[in-house]
């Protein structure tokens, strides 16, 4: 099992969002959607992607793309925008979910399970070929703006930073290096 | 310089296309530019990204987009939508251009600079990180159904096949990798 968590500072937490790009940026968890899970013509089965959205008006929520169940989806961002309006306003897609449930809850929970390491993306983090990797691997980034300080602490506490280099990436292609990498190696 | 250059099969060529999805799969179109051209925070000033687009109603159109002097633009699909809806009809944008040519010719133009390698992706290619890399790198790939084989032996006069690994990744996703590859080669 692969996971990723992305924290959302401002993501709304309810389907009237004005557009993907002004609901708080969810433009960007679209888009790590979209590399965390699709490949071409296939979904990749094993991985788990979390969006914790912190924006209006009832923050926190726990958005899960289940890659295991996830279907009747396709690739574009519109799609993705009827998704979300749609299981963000009660409705549901199989696959998808939403709780309320804040960063703290989702991170100790994935980390929790059996075999499994967790690490948080950081620039001055040790190289990802570095790191030790487990059978179920967790990997915490943050959106546009960063993981907040607190956040990081705290996600700290169950594992250890690892980076994909000093550049600064989009979280999206963040996710699809790290999957890259972790093809590489089997896991 | 680095530059990606997309085989779009359908792309549409007009700006009244139905929707990006409908569109001959301009949404492929637009996530490559992302992944191509978008850093946090940041566009990539040394990368041009060329979608040769095949649809309907008057191909081959090259489109492209130059990091150099691209500006207003925000990295979501919307954004695009309208850029692209707006070059395609006559209009213009910053850093985007649009001109009737062929594949061939927007490859054997990219190639004919000096101190160019061209590289074609494909799952049994040489391993990326044993290519012989030069100032300036052309990277060929083909839509979500692959590089139609007239225009992969065209390609293939002027460079060689690379390949990221035998998994079959989304266009955007490849070009991710591509970058990640380049960045950390210093290229």
């Amino acid at each position: 099992m692969r996971d990723f968590v992305l924290f959302s500072r401002k993501g709304w937490t309810a389907g009237d969002f004005p557009s993907m790009l002004d609901g708080g940026r969810l433009d960007t968890v679209y888009q790590c959607a979209l590399t965390a899970l699709f490949m071409s013509h296939r979904i990749r089965r094993d991985v788990g992607y979390h969006a914790v959205l912190n924006g209006p008006p009832d923050p926190p929520m726990h958005l899960l793309v289940d890659g295991a169940t996830l279907r009747d989806v396709r690739v574009d961002e519109r799609t993705w925008e009827a998704v979300l309006r749609s299981v963000l306003s009660g409705g549901t897609h199989p696959g998808v979910s939403v709780r309320k449930a804040p960063f703290q809850e989702v991170v100790s929970g994935l980390a929790a399970r059996p075999d499994t390491a967790l690490f948080v993306l950081e620039e001055r983090g040790t190289p990802i070929e570095e790191a030790v990797l487990s059978p179920n691997n967790v990997f915490v980034l943050g959106d546009h703006v960063g993981l907040p300080r607190a956040e990081e602490r705290y996600a700290l506490r169950f594992g250890e930073k690892v980076s994909i280099g000093r550049a600064r990436y989009l979280s999206a292609s963040v996710i699809d290096i790290l999957n890259h990498t972790m093809d590489r190696a089997g896991r």
